[in-house]
């Protein structure tokens, strides 16, 4: 039986979702709950996608195949009970066995947190990106405009990767501000590797008067990593939901 | 030279704030930072009183001495630069040798954070305490109000405790509701030993209908630890304000 299941985790402690020997990642943590809740038989799980050390999850989506029959309920408490706090099964659902959590799905949405302040925050060190230059959020915005729509991405993804097509489509770009806090919502039918890091760095470089809004149409047209601004860090990225 | 620190901390990684041998604690955090800065030489720090393990400060109050003659400002950049990331001094004011920040506090604001969800969040796991149970908030309300102005605590403070007069006055018990989150907002001229933990502790029996609001008056008037809830746990508490 294939299993979907709904994954939220703090990223902090682990290095990244997927598989890395010597090294603690969330993948790990949950197919160890897998093989105790399977008396040590090794269940293979597949993600919608990796996300890097120190990112977050508020809506990863994973299947695997089980030779259990828990009532679908069951599976997020007895898999809870065996996780570590910081990753937890919101939600898990029956499946047919042709679903696939990566190849299926439509579309993504990461959020990207940013603190505006000059005043360091000990709750959300490890949780929101701390920037303490001004930014002027409608040239951000204005920006964002360019980056609408199918492109090809090549520029906004980290050089290393073995993705031959870096064309997009990028559904929205949200400026959402709470308090100090900007957030950045992104959505789109798929991203390329660093792309939602690499987004926002540029976006920033913009938003603090180092880029002029109209250079994101021209970065994107020279299809070159280099032309691109830095790229943001992890601990700011939360991969919110994923959509089939 | 009297320096007053405002000082915000995530508790989660300290046995609480006050110097204990063997243990991590903020207290020793801060002292390690202040001997740095004055190149070894031992400066003690006074709080405006102890937090327990795992309960965090968002405007917890410090003084010490120094023989350094820094500007104010300069005093949290230099010690920020020192101290690991959950502990941020937020503030620094040059203040009269006469200053105590226990003695001189008129008031305290508490806040206790509650997560009403059979859920568990991996991102409030340290910072909210996780209670699955219904809540009427109305009785809740109507329990805290028996609590307000002055009245001898006694059954509301733990029994290992010095402090002989446990006469205090509420000022305020609010009830925030913050989507899944409910704050309980306690002020007062001065708080016992777990008191904020012990009252949110009954509010909370309260709450679920295992007592009647009015239970919140007899267990005053009992003058006895038993008669009062659970003592609440520390991650869920907050030291938000001190007044002087």
């Amino acid at each position: 039986m294939r299993i979907k299941c709904t994954v939220s985790y703090d990223g902090t402690a682990y290095s990244g979702f997927q598989v890395q020997p010597e090294k603690r990642t969330v993948q790990s943590e949950i197919e160890a709950a897998l093989a105790k809740l399977h008396k040590g038989g090794r269940i293979k799980i597949t993600g919608s996608g990796r996300t890097d050390a120190g990112v977050h999850a508020k809506g990863q989506v994973i299947h695997f195949d089980t030779p259990l029959n828990l009532p679908e309920e069951k599976w997020p408490v007895a898999l809870n009970s065996l996780l570590p706090g910081d990753i937890a099964v919101l939600k898990a659902e029956k499946t047919d066995s042709g679903f696939h959590a990566r190849y299926d799905a439509r579309g993504k949405e990461y959020r990207y947190y940013i603190l505006r302040s000059r005043q360091r925050d000990p709750f959300l060190r490890s949780h929101a990106y701390q920037y303490s230059f001004p930014l002027d959020i409608d040239r951000m915005r204005e920006g964002a405009e360019y980056l609408l729509g199918t492109h090809d991405f090549t520029s906004f993804c980290a050089a290393k990767t073995e993705v031959e097509d870096k064309v997009r489509t990028l559904t929205a770009v949200e400026f959402l501000e709470e308090g100090s806090l900007l957030v950045i919502r992104f959505a789109g039918n798929g991203f390329l590797y660093n792309m939602v890091r690499i987004l926002t760095g540029t976006l920033l470089e913009t938003g603090r008067g180092d880029r002029e809004p109209k250079e994101l149409r021209e970065i994107l047209a020279k299809k070159d990593r280099t032309a691109a601004g830095k790229t943001a860090p992890g601990h700011g990225l939360y991969l919110w939901e994923v959509f089939y």
